[in-house]
């Protein structure tokens, strides 16, 4: 085995993951730190050096075709710096490929998160072998990432995609982004939590509160609670589903993808979902959009770190290619 | 001057326009005809030929590269066939490029209209020069076409781009795809005509029904009492800015272009809703998003037209790259 490897972080705000992935997306070698966030970037990219030595070392002998990086936006993705992300405090335009491939002398290519999981779930997962894919993950908020006609769709400044705050409606409270009515603010599982917080009471009797004990009542509660019968926690799934076959109808006409790919804390509970959003998407996406598949994602958590490394081991899809 | 031209073809359901176009833009000879929509595939190509050869006389002595049409969709850009234009009687699956390029014994591409319209506006008109760009007609309906990192946005079947058909609330009247809350239901030149002729009456004294005289209040005479200083029509304009600064504010997230370039018979009066777009923008977009300019279309009823000349002239743009 001398083929070469690709080395992949997936930086989060809470946690640093690095690995070691061939070329058909298998992880060969993965270790994870908690990010030391709110050091700056000077301490995080040592954190990130570091992680890459320890990975290397436990697949010795193997050669490798540089790193790529998934991390969370806004970022440039051609530029390779991260502009200001949210999460990881003191960072403003850190030039991290340059860094980074100045300190482990190999061509380093980074993403944001979202795009580098919708890069693993089209090359390695759920979307495997398709032209156009739209990756959304639903769980706190709602994200995502467009593959289109065989590209990371990028935009200016990479800040494509930014499904979860498309406007949907009028109802639902106001998003975290000031607006009204946000695919996020009504679809998320944060917002499925929500509803089922409001629509019971603790000691109510309810099988949700059962679960929820003495604390919030959750989308996850929903989820296991439909999944054992409960009528009312499939009430508020099938009020969810038709929440994101609304917003998964706008994706079809906007995108034309081949497949929408589900991810996030709430695609484990796609299955139940399943019909409400079909039955959605049949009532108001116009005909020829109406047979796209709506599929669960394939690589769970690994998508980002896989998804990285399909940056180095594929770069030509993720680059933007000029007009000639 | 012996630099190559292209011809295009502009397939409308109701009129043919053929031209001759140059390496900028310019066009050289142009001919219109009314479409025979009714006589069947057979009988349009025939016009197609005619007009083409009638174009090529103007302009003696010229080479050309090759022919590109705009056409109304579906239809398969690739593979250049008409899947079913809803406009044009009895064409069903029709390889257009195939015949004409046997035909005409030249390279012919296709492409729809809107994308066509797209890309004139980007190479020749309001989106010279940037790498994104979003096209929006705004007339009966709402149409459009995305340039995305240097290339028209396809997707499966080149249906990508579907703007008026993206739910965008819960008001509104059902729109003719079946569905409510579309972007067209409730922005486009007839829902701002719907809003003005249901707030007047015949003999109310208002200007819009001066204007109107005994017919339908429409969106241009909104237009053109707006422009007067009507208070009523001011109102209506600025509702309707205030639907189409939603649906934009959804474009600049989904697409993330550098402009969007508005046509179509409403972007006569985009200057009278410049203000009002650009407020509800900066309400509802996020930071990043909000400094996008909303221009006008620069080239008219001819964007379509030298579109299509651009796909011979410009493959190169036009085309899906496959991955590498």
């Amino acid at each position: 085995m001398s083929e070469p490897l690709a080395l992949a972080v997936d930086l989060g705000g809470t946690e640093l993951r690095a690995a070691a992935v061939a070329p058909g997306g298998q992880i060969l070698a993965q270790i994870d730190t908690p990010t030391d966030a709110t050091a700056g970037p000077a301490r995080v990219i040592d954190q990130i050096v570091a992680l890459i030595g320890e990975v290397r070392a436990r697949v010795p002998d193997m050669t490798f075709l540089g790193l790529g990086i998934g991390a969370p936006g806004p970022l440039d993705p051609v530029a390779g710096i991260a502009i200001a992300p949210p999460t990881l405090k003191g960072w403003r335009d850190v030039p991290l490929t340059a860094i980074l491939s100045d300190r482990l002398a190999m061509p380093v290519m980074l993403e944001n998160d979202a795009n580098a999981a919708a890069l693993g779930e089209w090359r390695f997962g759920a979307g495997r072998g398709l032209h156009s894919v739209v990756f959304v993950t639903v769980s706190t908020g709602i994200g995502g990432g467009v593959v289109a006609d065989g590209r990371i769709l990028h935009g200016q400044r990479g800040l494509a995609a930014e499904i979860g705050h498309m406007t949907i409606t009028e109802r639902g409270g106001r998003c975290f982004c000031g607006a009204i009515g946000c695919f996020e603010a009504v679809a998320s599982g944060s917002a499925l939590g929500w509803r089922a917080d409001a629509a019971t009471r603790p000691g109510d009797g309810s099988r949700l509160r059962a679960l929820a004990g003495s604390g919030a009542v959750t989308a996850r509660h929903v989820a296991d609670a439909a999944r054992e019968g409960d009528a009312q926690a499939s009430a508020l799934l099938a009020e969810e589903a038709r929440w994101l076959g609304i917003g998964f109808t706008n994706l079809l006409h906007l995108y034309s993808p081949e497949a929408i790919v589900v991810g996030g804390g709430l695609s484990v509970a796609l299955d139940l979902m399943a019909g409400g959003i079909a039955a959605t998407i049949i009532e108001r996406a116009m005909p020829a959009y109406r047979d796209v598949p709506v599929v669960a994602a394939a690589l769970g958590r690994h998508a980002g770190l896989v998804g990285a490394a399909s940056l180095v081991l594929e770069p030509g899809s993720t680059r933007i290619v000029e007009a000639a």
